[in-house]
């Protein structure tokens, strides 16, 4: 099924401690598609499951929301993906948060990323997304700022300069 | 496994018929990619068969050599993808026609593309391909011309302006 994501999107602030016993995977991902321009398609692993996600812009280009879809695909296919995937690549610990109504997923960056962490909440539409309270423990607000997304993230992740559009 | 694709492209000349008894198969494909830059990445239904394709280019540049990764995919992710990738598809009837040691590919384009007719053989290495020979039926050659590419005849295809890189 296409989902159509709608979230929000924030830095954590720096006293936040992940709470004992919430649940966390690991997830490393590889960008196919360039930077900035259309379709963002990568592959993920996490933990043993092995994903491609196309996501697509909002057709009414609100920055809240995107078209995904995402599918398994085999250990075989990942590992060909990957190595044509080039350096756009990133890794993080991945923390889920039960937050009152909605869950929130805290990404806990590594490597050249090591100290960033970012929270995510999905809504089940553009109007929960507004009417969101974050807590204190969010920090600055990120949604569709694109030098945050994962894809720049996955750039800078190597060290290399961030590239502007 | 990755493919590395080696193949030279030609028109074919209009006096040519598709041989009796040359078997065939129904194409369309649609790009999930932008046009000219990185990676090509497709999803493509031939008859019952839906494909995911990613090809990337020569990492020394040859213009005959691509990488390339082909899987299967649902026929449900097909359709989901199919709607994200917009408007840049195109069908084609694709005829398998032998010679010699080699195998050429006739498409046969349909829809806004009409009339349109390109062969390609694919070789097991540079020096094969560059040492065939094209018999008489086959045109001018278009070999690592972008403009050829079915990347570009997508948009074509649907009455748009080619646009240029």
């Amino acid at each position: 099924m296409t989902n159509f994501e709608v979230e929000r999107k924030f830095l954590v602030a720096t006293e936040w401690l992940v709470p004992a016993g919430a649940p966390s995977s690991h997830l490393r991902q590889a960008y196919l598609s360039p930077l900035g321009s259309g379709n963002e398609i990568r592959v993920r692993a996490k933990g043993d499951a092995r994903l491609m996600t196309v996501k697509a812009p909002d057709e009414d280009g609100n920055p809240l929301v995107r078209r995904e879809v995402e599918f398994p695909i085999a250990d075989e296919v990942f590992e060909q993906l990957w190595a044509l995937a080039g350096e756009d690549r990133l890794s993080k610990r991945r923390w889920t948060v039960p937050l009152g109504d909605v869950t929130a997923v805290v990404d806990v960056y590594e490597g050249e990323l090591a100290g960033l962490r970012v929270v995510e909440v999905e809504f089940d539409g553009v109007d929960t997304a507004r009417a969101f309270e974050p807590p204190t423990w969010f920090g600055e607000e990120l949604t569709g700022d694109p030098a945050w997304s994962n894809r720049e993230l996955a750039v800078r992740s190597e060290g290399r300069r961030l590239r502007s559009d």
